[in-house]
């Protein structure tokens, strides 16, 4: 049998600095992602919910989620960043910059921003600055992110080592107001709860209370929907436990939905700060979150707040982040930092 | 950590008689969610399944499935009502008003109707009536329902009982045509059985033959679909026993859809005049149905009658209801009486 | 309990030479389904992805898929041609005559063009050539199928046989190409492959490497959403072995998404030359697909080609098709011969 037609996936020696990758398989996006978005995910925020609530919002009706936009343009990207990838290592950057409305376009193009080989001369680092893009040309995402990708050669001479400076933090002011976006007339009772802005204090930590337990079948519909393509996550004889690992993303997706208890109003996502994938997830894991409050800033739209949230999601209960030793506790599966719009 | 942002429920002291409850989350439904509930559910109704059938019927396109619009409301009222409740203990005067079209954005208000503490001290029942309604804020389904809800303070004086007087059954004269229904050039054969109202019997049993074998993964998907919360359904250490409770409108919609054969020309539920959800359901069950045709009626629009039905779903072969006690034998999931639109 | 509304299905006896069965439940589509087929099955052809890449294609927008027509079709016949069939045969002189364009409504008839008793007079088989129309009246595709029936009364006698003259092969001329079909400004690059017809050696196989394990949330899903009534897909009840049988489509589906892989161009369905579902497939199965190039074309529109394929599914490795028994062997699940367009 012929392999010479089907992708193998790159390897660390296929990226050179500077590249610029079109990923394949352009897709409209429409309600019908929205529909398996919440019965895959307890997602529950209003804006994302309610045509309704969306104009009272000022917007002309409901985007598709945010994190729909994300794991879209991630998915593209899988065939030609990740395939043969060892570890998905960070997120940076990362940033929402148009809503995506039912009916749009997405397809996705990555620059090579960064490669830096291992000591070992086994593998290297790639980092890509992937943007989502619709039928208008806008850029809807942006972020970077870093993989640790195989060499198909270990004997080959390892290239110039390049790694990008990346902030730590999206500044505020870099944060994009969808157009319109006016929480003056917000409805806190059909959004669910009272808490705005400034009744949130830096440093405080909400346990979010549910917790869902995860079955093969809804990560893998969810992946799909994607057109997330790596193997481990559909592929029960990849590895040798006969478990399929659980798409990072769809980690972020529940977490995400579960902090709705405690942080209803945190409306949209503006910001992907930073995220560590810390520990696998597998089917029959049950999934619980918490958050912490890390900054605060008020923006120039009506009514409008960015609250930066550190969302952690743990197998079991929440509990510390690190041990002693500093690395994450077995238990914790994702931390992420990013920034939301919240009424002030 | 905090938990004071959370939403831990309401306890039985909580309720006051008379009481609005504004429930969260505002939900616009379109076709994305009508493509799951054919997934999720064996629905084959052709006024549901067919724009062409429903404009043949009279009315301008086929609309959502009417458990779509319960569901809907129904989840939005579990944070409020029965986040805490022990026991989900009854239905009545259930009316569709207005049928739900894609598109449509619906929201949900709770008044409460009747509180009554147990004997017992530590819990309570309290009687909402709920109404869902559309974005011109009119009255699509309303309902009212019990549960049985904990006290938070066992040793707290009773309030005074207030038991609501509850219909028995919905009036036919009550029951609420929607615009423009119009079953004279009703096609039998595209709907898929040749009985007309006229070719039952009041006192006549159907089984509905066909069983379908419940997965962990579809009445999560289901359940969360219509943003109900209860940790029961998602959890799975919520119980000693590890198994997650099914949802208990899962059952319904399961066993409405498996009354389509013998029952293809029921189209539309009209009333639900009452409903127990008889014994608790769990994954790998196997649900069937029957139904007893309980009386008939005919209305004031071409070619429609009502058919009153009593719905029984159950865990292996269909069979009596109940044992020598009275009491519902323990295959008996569901005992559900409702009015649906049938061509006289 | 009475059963004489429910349908028991059609016997042998049944089927009479040239009667023409209308199914019911027409059916609606949109792009709810295609959300679904897209989280049910790895679908990335572009032109079934992007109503964009399907513009630049001479198409209004993006049709839902082919399979999406066949399996609603398909379903529809289910409760009159195959409920009591012992095996599901073959297939000949398919093809696809228009697309489907969300929104379409679909609707089923067949036509018994052949009977022939088995010499054990307890079943036959039944031939029925079914067309799927939409709300205009067109044909959207048509198909011959043969299944093996149970006779009701062993000792009826038997009726004269009829067996079609039915073609091998749809004739490369007979295809029906979709109106402004055009793939002269084809974008390789979002489709996500470079290969062209004229890249392709009839001969040449193609290993399409990734696999897939099934789950029975999954292909219950899918097969309700079309609509498919056989007991043996959702009922555990039905066999000894307490499994359920995978509809046999739903193995086409993941087959042909799986060839994506190495067929990435080969965007749209053509006809249905030949298919045989050669052993039954069950949940935990991991499936995997290989294709072999029959024959290409060069078609009357502009850079169009219909290269005919061979795909295989297969539980486990990709590997030969038939024992020196000639017996397919065990692994192979689905052997389908069928033709598609795709770029010269």
């Amino acid at each position: 049998m012929s392999g010479k037609k089907t992708n193998a996936g790159r390897f660390f020696e296929d990226y050179r600095l500077g590249d610029v990758i079109i990923h394949a398989s352009p897709r409209t996006v429409k309600m019908g992602e929205r529909a398996l978005y919440h019965a895959l995910y307890p997602a529950r925020h209003a804006l994302y919910s309610s045509d309704i609530f969306a104009q009272d919002c000022g917007l002309p009706f409901s985007p598709l989620d945010d994190l729909v936009a994300f794991h879209v343009v991630f998915g593209k990207t899988v065939p030609d960043v990740s395939l043969n990838a060892v570890a998905n290592l960070g997120y940076a950057e990362g940033r929402w910059l148009c809503p995506v409305w039912p009916g749009d376009t997405l397809r996705a193009q990555s620059t090579v921003i960064g490669v830096k080989e291992n000591s070992n001369g086994q593998s290297g680092v790639v980092y890509v600055r992937t943007v989502g893009l619709n039928q208008h040309d806008e850029a809807v995402l942006e972020y970077v992110r870093w993989v640790m990708v195989k060499k198909r050669d270990f004997g080959a001479a390892a290239s110039v080592a390049v790694v990008p400076a990346l902030a730590k933090v999206v500044e505020p002011s870099a944060l994009v107001i969808p157009q319109g976006l006016d929480f003056s007339r917000y409805n806190f009772a059909l959004a669910g709860e009272p808490h705005r802005m400034r009744d949130y204090a830096v440093g405080e930590v909400i346990d979010h209370v549910d917790g869902v337990t995860i079955e093969e079948a809804e990560h893998m519909l969810a992946t799909r929907l994607w057109q997330n393509t790596a193997k481990v996550h559909f592929d029960a004889t990849q590895r040798a436990d006969g478990k399929r690992l659980i798409y990072g993303g769809h980690v972020i997706s529940l977490a995400r939905a579960l902090s709705f208890n405690g942080l209803a109003n945190a409306q949209m996502l503006a910001a992907l700060n930073a995220g560590a994938h810390a520990n696998p997830c597998f089917a029959d894991d049950t999934v619980r979150a918490w958050s912490e409050v890390l900054e605060m800033a008020e923006l120039d739209a009506p009514g409008v707040g960015a609250i930066r949230l550190r969302l952690v999601a743990t197998r079991g209960a929440a509990g510390d982040l690190r041990g002693a030793d500093g690395k994450y506790l077995p238990e914790v599966l994702l931390d992420l930092d990013y920034w939301a719009f919240i009424p002030v």
